[in-house]
């Protein structure tokens, strides 16, 4: 027999070389349905292969991200099925799952296809899914190998082949195709429901372009039908809420040449948006007992020789300045800096826990060709925190962390989110993972209970912990239903100790504090990217850039108008007046494409009689108003949206 | 006849010849008496140099920064003139004036001076000066020169003689003491009434340590006993006024070895004033309509190129990363990404002015040498703004900027200020000064015209404006009387060109806009620098990082002592509780030393009426309220303070 342990510490005794899918069964006949592979011992396999030794196990299902990615990887092996019965003599390059289904690239030889041919390879899979076929593992000899891609001529298999070692080579094989491949796969087609082809594109063998250009098709599949329906609509919609487009059309962000790729110029719509974030996470966060400071964007050389930035993380930083003979770099992180002033504050227990807040603006180097937008940028403005606390104030601290996440929720109107949270694997403790596996055990077992407690939705994924500590990755979904990494709570058990951190205990004795780091808000850059897709560029009221236009009917009200919009700002209003030679309409139109909430139409009648007529965006009239009260609804709105937080 | 055209623009006529002491006298005798030097087509001249053609002249007297410098390098010809008659032989290197008084470098030879000899040195300086001896000025042949200092066995003048060409070497004579010197000085040693040698210091000939090792003296002179009196009050005060010191007792800021020299970290005290400080900028420039930006701390040298930035201004940039194959450099100004916004925002006349804002942190070497606390330093977070508006719109912009810093100055208690208002030199149009005559005389006129009247007090000074046009530097004096360049604004219409900048006019052409630089508050370095020192560390409350400590009598009420301290945070009032195990007297003292404004004292009584003692820094007992009297009390006291700011 063999002991199988559970994500939940649970542990169940089986025969040895019992597969997931049996284990799946033994629980519950209806999960063994859903399972598309499992994670044994860390490491994702079929549901099919057999366990011989005491292992960790979890149960992938479509809910998990490997889950997933094994069903697309399996999709790949379908698609070739498909598309070498369709066009005999295809040949194979490779065939990965990426972020949203899967591509493979291929050699069509003669033949040429088009998005016109989509139908035909699609019907062509959706068959084949129908016929059930299992995949199917076998270790081959090298040498076997060889003889089996010579044979069927595929250039490309050979040549990755050469890169393996005899003894690890594994193919699979589904209905009528085999492929070179390590797995781990679904356990049969029949698990593919729903399938789409959606791109076409060029891309040069090992993306190296002296090679021949193949053909890369991407695809995607769901278990469900009504999944790849939802997913249509929400690319479609994804589209029309593109944070690149709308952000021009906007005016809230913008790039220049001049300063460089990856680094957004804010214009003044955006500046607001980011005032306004800030303000609520520093009222958030003062509330919270959180102390601000404020730290430089360089540091050198030892700084991060200490933290472990260099030279491990090196390629992800900008490179450094030589000034009088010292290395300075750009800080990648804030932790650094803000592990220095508490060093400097030299606290006792009393003092802990101290929290240091920073909407510290970190540089990071990405490869120009991963930019895009506000999603992948170099210039980061971090919603900043680093908690410095005992072991006995950790699980109160990250409780407090976790109820600020769920007031943001709500204040954004987040309806959806999990947390990932990853733990360690005790046969790693020392190699992957700092040998303490008392703190991994407790920070866990303390994390799990908060989690838990606080009701939160969340998952554990078994050894994807930081060497640091656990980390819980916060998932969030837009309104249409796109999965967003919004931020990082890393607990950090080894780096003050790096830096020499200590407090002095009740003992009179001096320890290392734990700190968390955590970011609820993320970076400026990615979280209105995010939110400019989840409200399609309509803010909230206490959100939007401009939050009243002011219309004149003719140039004879436009000092009138003026005159209002600074009785606007005074009341904290943010506003313009449109003054210019248009009909009201077209100013209404243009007010109504920029998404600014309230209109306020200024002619004869209203300035005789000391009031505005006021339209809501995207609603029409509202009403005729003077202008503190008009003031005054717009402020009750605003502390609404906001109280939230207050509750 | 020569005509003298004077700093107000009225011209008068002269013989040819004529000399400043004598026009100076023809304006009144009383000013002829305060005449030190003047500045002639730009250049500081002595008041007793004929002048023979058309010139600008502008009077120096103890007031203008000139006349002082002047009378300060007389007096180190005094001093050396003293040493010659009490250290026969002694001889003498360099001897300039410095920024508060004077030194000379000094080679005694078998003699050594201490402090203890001063007083007999300054006794011989004030005996030679009642004698009144002349200053006067002879040109002399190298060969001449040579000779002279031949005789005279000083190895030091004859080493500088060697770098000068013949023709252009002047003597200047006073008493019995001839020195090679270029001048100016004052007409006679009869104006240095007062006389005080600060410091005795060890400096190498040139600076260079392989070269002999002089006696540097260091002195300041007045042209009043009373004014060297309150000097050295100052300086004495200043010193218990130390921002370093102040700033380490406070816990505001500090620097770091692995973090950089010149690059402060602001710990929690110093980040709360910080968050002070931006919150009264920010609601100040959104009542006065500007908008907020976010631009990153580097750019591509490109941006460096087109700003002019690069090469000229290099030297005091960090150097760059090199980031696949092209440059990156730290922002040192802000100006070219503000640029660059306003080119993206592509404006009508209709939506000028715009006014960008932003507290953009900038990067400058300064020398290791240069570093001072948070006076000189390298990053630079800046209370920036760029205006750009029409010609039209110039004077009532800039009358705006000089406003708000009529605000500010209230609401800081700054009581004497004066803006240095640097204009062009005709004559050195197109080198110079950007080529724009009519645009300098217009906004310079503008400028005055404004300054006059806001009835701010203002001084021109020709010839020193910027390249690109007009510039006025903000000097105040901290509650002990030092002065501090607080910020810079300036006018610039050449640079917004270079940047291709445009809006359409009322006729649909294109203009170039004009472009105003303004920073009321300078950086946060400088300013809480200057800050610490004019409040000596105790804040105004609206000001101060902590405005209450609370301080509980017995361990017995830390529970209610917290409890309170989260109902002044609901308040947005900044506190702390001290629950140190500590008698209430210790308490009380360590929060007087913390410059703490309010102490609240919770002890049995006060849980048992839910009531708090009130103490307050410095003056002791106020009486005993409810937390939400206090707070009541303390918000009413920061609204006072603050709407200064509204009326």
């Amino acid at each position: 027999m063999i002991k199988i342990t559970f994500p939940d510490k649970n542990v169940r005794e089986y025969p040895k070389g019992t597969t997931s899918f049996e284990i799946a069964k033994s629980i519950s006949e209806g999960l063994a349905r859903n399972v598309l592979a499992a994670k044994v011992n860390g490491e994702t396999w079929d549901a099919s292969r057999p366990i011989d030794s005491d292992s960790t196990l979890q149960l992938l299902t479509w809910d998990d991200k490997e889950g997933k990615s094994t069903m697309w990887h399996s999709s790949a092996h379908l698609m070739a099925e498909a598309l070498e019965a369709l066009y005999p003599g295809v040949k194979f390059g490779i065939g990965p799952p990426v972020d949203n289904g899967f591509y493979y690239d291929v050699d069509l030889g003669g033949n040429t296809i088009s998005s016109d041919d989509f139908k035909k390879i699609e019907d062509k899979m959706v068959e084949l899914a129908r016929k059930g076929s299992k995949y199917e593992r076998t270790s081959v000899s090298k040498k076997d190998a060889i003889a089996f891609f010579t044979e069927k001529a595929d250039e490309y298999k050979l040549d990755l082949l050469n890169d393996l070692e005899d003894g690890t080579i594994t193919f699979y094989k589904q209905g009528n195709f085999t492929d070179l491949c390590r797995g781990p796969h679904i356990p049969e087609t029949g698990f593919i429901k729903a399938v789409k082809l959606m791109n076409i594109a060029g891309a040069y063998w090992r993306g190296d372009e002296k090679n021949k250009q193949l053909t890369r098709i991407y695809g995607i599949t769901f278990p469900k039908k009504s999944q790849l329906d939802e997913y249509l609509t929400m690319v479609e919609e994804a589209k029309k809420r593109d944070h690149r487009r709308i952000g021009k059309e906007l005016e809230i962000f913008t790039f220049d040449d001049d300063v460089g790729p990856g680094l957004p110029l804010w214009l003044p719509n955006g500046g607001a948006i980011i005032e306004q974030l800030e303000k609520l996470a520093k009222s958030t966060e003062q509330a919270a007992g959180y102390s601000r400071v404020r730290t430089p964007h360089i540091a050198r050389e030892s700084m991060y020789l200490t933290s472990g930035h260099l030279p491990y993380y090196e390629d992800s930083m900008y490179p450094p300045m030589i000034l009088e003979g010292e290395k300075y770099y750009l800080k990648a992180m804030n932790c650094p800096h803000h592990h220095k002033i508490y060093k400097e504050l030299n606290p006792s227990y009393k003092d802990l826990p101290i929290r240091l807040a920073e909407y510290g603006t970190c540089y990071r180097y990405e490869q120009s060709g991963e930019l895009f937008g506000l999603m992948r940028v170099r210039c980061l403005q971090m919603n900043d925190a680093h908690i410095y606390c005992t072991k006995e104030q950790f699980a109160e601290e990250f409780r407090a962390v976790n109820e600020m996440y769920l007031k943001y929720f709500k204040i954004f109107n987040i309806d959806k989110y999990v947390m990932r949270f990853s733990t360690h694997e005790p046969k790693k403790l020392g190699k992957k993972y700092v040998d303490e596996p008392e703190l991994w055990l407790e920070t866990e077992d303390m994390v799990r209970k908060v989690l838990i407690e606080s009701n939160i939705p969340y998952v554990e994924v078994p050894d994807e912990g930081a060497f640091y500590g656990p980390k819980i990755d916060v998932q969030v979904w837009s309104a249409i239903g796109r999965e967003f990494t919004l931020a990082t709570n890393q607990v950090d058990f080894a780096v003050p100790r790096r830096f020499g951190l200590t407090y002095k205990n009740s003992q009179n004795k001096l320890e290392t504090p734990i700190c968390i780091h955590r970011a609820p808000l993320g970076t400026h850059e990615r979280f209105i990217g995010f939110l400019i897709e989840h409200y399609a560029g309509n803010f909230p009221i206490w959100l939007a850039p401009k939050q009243v236009s002011i219309l004149s009917i003719s140039e004879k009200y436009n000092d009138y108008a003026k005159k209002l919009l600074q009785l606007l700002i005074n009341s904290d209003i943010r506003g313009l007046v449109d003054s210019r030679d248009e009909t009201i309409g077209k100013k209404i139109r243009d007010a109504e494409m920029k998404k600014i909430p309230f209109m306020l139409i200024i002619g004869e009648k209203e300035f005789n009689e000391n009031k505005v007529s006021v339209r809501r965006h995207g609603s029409g009239d509202v009403g005729s108003f003077t202008i503190e009260e008009f003031a005054k609804m717009v402020q009750e709105e605003i502390n609404n949206s906001l109280n939230i937080n207050k509750q």
